[in-house]
């Protein structure tokens, strides 16, 4: 975190170019030009860089010029660039660091990287219950040297540095001489513990409308705090990696254009491979129709149509409720809810496209005459398999996040495409069935 | 902005329980319903409601009771609760706030709802320049007794409000008695403009690492702040209306659970319903190669899983590039980049999916003999289509949501399931293509 703004807001001039070329370029070639640009730039450059793109950086670079980067990092980010390289790389990088940076971080790093813990800052102004604000301003004074991630919030810790409360600032600030902290603080303390994963700590945030908020261990003792600005990151990154998974890849670990192409490829050929053998699948189910599409061909024409649309409404159910899973607005409770509402949904969309699957076919053979003496039946059996595939995938969809959830997956992997897939299948299966039930004597 | 942490973070009791009847409830129900919680829950209820749903309820309440809420609002928050009333509600509505409040809520309305001057609180800590620190303290002791919004940063503003500098408060706390603020305050300051989007401020926040950013207007004038936790509102709102869109579907306006049925099946159904009227083309497609199917029903049985192999990797790559776009990644002039780099992921991903398609008929003809004699001709037909549809795909998916900003609508609505469905339309031309081209003679 900064700690407070510090110059006007523009692109700064040599930048893009560097950050552009950065995915092409090997570490050397990244240390050399990073060596290259001027002071001002080269601060902003590093600090924009992922942990992993900053950890890779500085191993490159010179020994000698490896402190200047490490210290240039709060706590909590060269926690996370420690995270990123091998151990024994690890206890070097840690000793180019001052001594109590040394030791914040090293406590930092017992904490998994996605959890409150992962996230805080073990800087913050804390105080005494049984001082007096002038006192308190006096301490602060003090402490103010250290680059404290804010001092907009004010903790009131006892001997054992469990919380107690906490002060706005501007209350300290504002109350009469000799007012005692312990009377002015608030006692009901929104914390969180050490161990909860950063979405929920995001939730948080984004619902009681915080700045800070206090990290606590399991006896209660105030360990650091999380600041919004990092929440905002974080929020940023969960919604990325789930937009790419439903995609139906894997998520990337940096920006588009900083992923080298052969990596890209690795994450979405190993998706786009497993979810090909799956549909093959339908290549198998086919092939047990293969006699009624030799007796009426017409079958086949309206075979992507019909599988496309449960692809299409699963899509849909599986994208809701896998938001609505990472929002915390669904809790595995709701399973059934869930599923009798998509029910429903599914039925009126299915009938909604099923009517217009029957006029097409109604209207395409009144035009062009092209569907024989049977199509009112070949209408029905479109309409009827309709209703069937987008129920299906709907169905599918909503369930799919929750099962994965209830197996201790991401519900995110029940992706568009793999929805889809599923439902292509089952597509296949359902219009084929339908169609040997409503055909049979006259078409089949 | 809640100014400080008010209590411990538990689930209210009886807010479950109405949170979740509060879909299916009309607003006469809704106004009873929480008119009968405790007072506490009420407020907390009330504030976790969208600026939709508040705006409904208060209208549903007795006149009387109304002012209650209004007043529970922030100046930001009740400007988005008048915007969502008919303009003849609103002037109602406005009159039950007190006077400050309504001259603020009456300047927030003039601004767009997703823009900085939309989100901003009107209420920060301001001094002048040449002043003491001293002085700027007593005279913030005086400010205090505002909501205000943070002051953690405190702006030092000229005579005709404009930005000069900011200082942090804890810098005016433990400077010396007598230093002016002006020789204190930090000039280069990050701030925006009132008109900026809300997910460009966003970018900036994460960016930098702030927790507060002034807003500016066209002249340099100061007029308020926005705070690091409307942020993650607004990076979370984003994230979800992207995926919605995504998956294929107009974004809801309100969590899952608390949309009507109703609704939810028209926001879904319209596009459903035009991507199923898209997807009729492949009909159209097909009946030019009825003779081939006829002839050569084993094609048929690969369709599906040639044309779902273009949706999927179409998916992927308009997941990419929606995502990045929004992130700021990538800007038109990349457009051409990022098509070169997608035809060369298409191809790779279209060679390995080739390689499994023609691995896939050479199997299953050498174990059940079900692809007749010219099986390494049909196997050379499914994988080179699968290059084919699966270069389109990824090509499609990339440039159709640079296409869509340079026709100025949502990139995000290049969905998934609208790829996958022009993707499914030239798959099946290109598949049928390939065989005539590659069959003519044996199997065709």
């Amino acid at each position: 975190v900064n700690t407070e703004p510090t110059r006007f807001h523009h692109e700064p001039e040599g930048e893009p170019e560097l950050a552009e070329r950065w995915a092409d370029l090997d570490p050397e070639e990244r240390a050399g030009a990073f060596r290259r640009l001027p002071p001002d730039e080269a601060d902003d450059f590093f600090l924009s860089l992922s942990a992993a793109d900053q950890a890779a950086l500085v191993l490159a670079l010179p020994p000698g010029e490896r402190r200047l980067w490490m210290r240039l990092l709060a706590p909590d980010d060269a926690a996370d660039v420690l995270m990123e390289v091998l151990p024994e790389e690890r206890e070097d990088l840690l000793a180019l660091l001052d001594k109590t940076t040394r030791r914040e971080v090293g406590a930092l790093l017992a904490f998994a990287e996605d959890a409150a813990g992962g996230l805080m800052s073990p800087r913050f102004a804390r105080v005494r219950p049984d001082i007096t604000v002038d006192e308190a301003i006096g301490y602060l004074r003090r402490q103010a040297n250290l680059h404290l991630e804010t001092i907009y919030s004010v903790y009131v810790l006892d001997s054992e540095q469990r919380l107690l409360g906490v002060v706005p600032l501007r209350q300290i600030v504002s109350a009469p001489a000799g007012t005692i902290v312990r009377d002015i603080m608030k006692t009901d303390v929104v914390y969180v513990r050490d161990d909860m994963d950063q979405e929920s700590v995001a939730r948080i945030f984004a619902k009681e409308g915080l700045l800070a908020i206090p990290v606590v261990d399991a006896e209660g003792r105030m360990e650091g705090i999380v600041t919004a600005d990092d929440i905002v990151e974080v929020v940023e990154e969960e919604a990325t990696e789930d937009i790419q998974k439903i995609g139906g890849m894997e998520a990337l670990d940096a920006p588009y254009l900083r992923t080298p192409l052969f990596a890209m490829v690795k994450k979405r050929g190993g998706w786009l491979a497993a979810l090909f053998l799956g549909e093959m699948l339908t290549a198998t189910a086919m092939a047990h129709f293969e006699d009624e599409i030799a007796r009426a061909v017409v079958l086949a024409l309206f075979l992507p149509l019909i599988i496309s649309s449960g692809g299409n409404s699963g899509s849909q159910a599986t994208t809701l409720v896998i938001r609505a899973m990472a929002l915390g607005e669904l809790r595995p409770l709701d399973a059934m809810r869930v599923v009798r509402r998509e029910l429903a949904s599914g039925l009126m969309l299915g009938a909604i496209l099923g009517a217009l699957g029957f006029l097409r076919v109604v209207v395409g053979q009144s035009l062009f005459h092209t569907y024989g003496e049977h199509s009112t039946l070949l209408a029905a059996t479109v309409s009827v398999s309709l209703v069937g595939v987008v129920t299906c995938g709907t169905l599918a969809g909503a369930a799919l996040p929750f099962l994965l959830r209830a197996l201790k997956l991401d519900p995110a992997s029940a992706s568009a495409p793999f929805v889809a897939t599923l439902v292509d299948v089952a597509g296949v299966v359902i219009y084929f069935s339908v169609a040997a039930f409503l055909l049979r004597g006259t078409l089949l």
